[in-house]
């Protein structure tokens, strides 16, 4: 007979678990330093931490956490809306940007079925590629880590279901083009998901483009220019005609009561973006301008930097960073990355102060 | 050139959109009703409200809204196998139960595989399925609702992944017998998935079967005797055989922090576990004391009872009662179910008889 472990799908066994940054637990534990000592730029969360208007949310609605969330976050899905520009049917909504990619997924990609994903890139999209039993195309960027559109439209084939654009990209920083997006889209009929997750802190957004494509999606997210990375509030800007399709298969209830309340305040709180955005765009030159001479530094559009450390590897440079408190991402698990990437978050002038401190100690060593 | 419309899954089609319990703000608007008089016995949440010291988790955790949850909530995994009493490896998290259904979805199902679902029961495993490109093949439960084995057994094939087993069922209410759930395990080598949503309220578990079987999975939640439904955690026991997989495949981040941290508070609290699962025995025998006199009421060891208001219609019933202000669930939404069926949350003892009173004088009519 047998044995259930033979069911598992053959797409699961090319799945590469995802590689999560470093926690401030972990590094207190691992390397004997105190909490409040360590300074977690691995991450891109906001260093100013939440929105008081989303904090005193979460506390308005503590007592209330023994009912059901409302099954499609209407209120948030409408208050969304209104921010991108867009109608409700536009918009739809998941736990985290992850959540709305596993939905799209159940939608359009299984057995049979091919993804193309320029690397080095976010690698969730890749896992749930084969998650649904479809197979990532993986299509290397250029040496300055732009897409290259060519080979993306040469990869193309009629299993083609997404072609994944991330922009700003995470871990080089750089956005796509305008033209390189409309080049990429007009070339077929599969879905380009744009991921403007840290859109907020770039020149400009390309989420106006939906209405003139069927097949461009804008992915969108709370966790970062919002502050609520821990609340799992992601949403898209998608062609009307996929919504009905998205709520048969959206999971119900996805998003918890506390974040779709939280998700509200932080809206509102306009105050907070701008001070965000200013740190952010502050923070970023500061640390371009201080790493600069010492490595090579990519030009950012996002609320990071990417830095070449070579000679050096970057598992060592982070590691002797991990020792004086300070916890940065090494971008070797990134696919096609190479082994002297590193990514750091912008932090308060003060954390970014002492990076730069840190880092250009390491780098003379 | 092919509409991307064109490339959704084939599977997707038959899936009929998951219908939710109404909610207090649906009625109070569409109905006229102040919200403070409305009560909601519809969504088997618990009405002595969530645990007072979840609730203290909640504000001790509000300011930290903006940092990523731990990938894993490694610390909550702990403590339910803990609860379960069983080792951290037989253990898997969710965002809700829905949330392991959705991930082990993505291991086992895909076009070509069939999953076995005797109905009436919860709805959203075979939303799940068609999603992931399976079929589900549903078979109808006896006119008791306890499961007809030998039928589950017929419907077997080289394609079943999964069995779907609700204990206590909802909406019957009634329980899997341990006999029958071992009888189904040993038949096959496809994986049995015993929904144990509601088994604090019931007689016992079947969870510690999991040691004796490859193939048996119990679904858990802390929606309902943990007063959680609000925070969407879910787990399961499994095989240890499935967690490496079922790392590979799930969505990281899927439980927010707040969650992490009422559940943890949750599972502490004793006390009001103690509470709610009185509140219910009580409650359960007072409805089904108050109503048999009226109508069939069906045995039950959840949180809910389920009657049966033929030859009146369940949706004039559950009709009248909203214009009382009064939420319970229409069950014809339930495939299989007919058109007579009511599933009734037990409330506080105020909320019974109020129930009582309102649902004797309309089938008086």
């Amino acid at each position: 007979m047998t044995h259930a472990k033979e069911f598992i799908k053959a797409s699961i066994k090319g799945i590469k678990e995802y590689v999560p940054g470093k926690s401030t637990e972990e590094i207190a534990v691992g390397y004997g330093i105190e909490s409040g000592n360590i300074i977690k730029l691995g991450s891109n969360e906001n260093p100013l931490g939440p929105s008081p208007m989303a904090v005193e949310a979460v506390h308005n609605m503590a007592g209330t956490i023994s009912v059901y969330p409302s099954v499609d976050a209407a209120e948030l899905k409408r208050a969304l809306a209104d921010y991108v520009g867009y109608p409700e049917d536009n918009v739809v909504l998941g736990a985290g940007m992850d959540g709305v990619v596993d939905t799209l997924m159940r939608l359009f990609v299984q057995p049979g079925t091919d993804v193309i994903i320029p690397t080095p890139t976010f690698s969730y999209f890749g896992i749930a590629v084969g998650s649904a039993g479809g197979v990532p195309v993986y299509v290397k960027r250029q040496p300055d880590y732009s897409v290259d559109t060519d080979s993306v439209i040469s990869a193309l084939s009629d299993s083609t279901r997404f072609i994944y654009l991330v922009s700003p990209n995470n871990p080089s920083g750089n956005t796509v083009p305008e033209a390189d997006v409309r080049k990429i889209v007009e070339s077929t009929r599969a879905l380009v998901f744009l991921d403007e997750a840290y859109v907020e802190f770039a020149n400009r957004s390309l989420t106006g483009l939906v209405t003139e494509y069927d097949n461009l999606i804008v992915g969108r997210t709370m966790s970062k220019a919002m502050g609520l990375a821990g609340l799992r509030v992601g949403y898209a800007v998608v062609p009307q005609w996929i919504i009905g399709q998205y709520m048969k298969v959206t999971t119900p209830f996805a998003i918890s009561r506390i974040s779709v309340a939280a998700g509200l305040a932080a809206l509102q709180d306009t105050d907070y973006r701008k001070r965000t955005i200013e740190n952010v765009l502050t923070g970023r030159q500061f640390l371009s301008d201080g790493l600069s001479g010492h490595c090579r530094v990519f030009p950012s559009e996002a609320n990071f930097i990417m830095i070449d450390v070579s000679p050096k590897k970057s598992k060592d440079v982070t590691e002797a960073l991990l020792e004086l408190g300070i916890i940065v991402r090494d971008c070797t698990s990134f696919r096609d990355a190479g082994e002297s990437l590193i990514r750091i978050t912008v932090g308060t002038p003060t954390q970014n102060t002492r990076l730069v401190d840190a880092i250009t100690r390491i780098l003379q060593l």
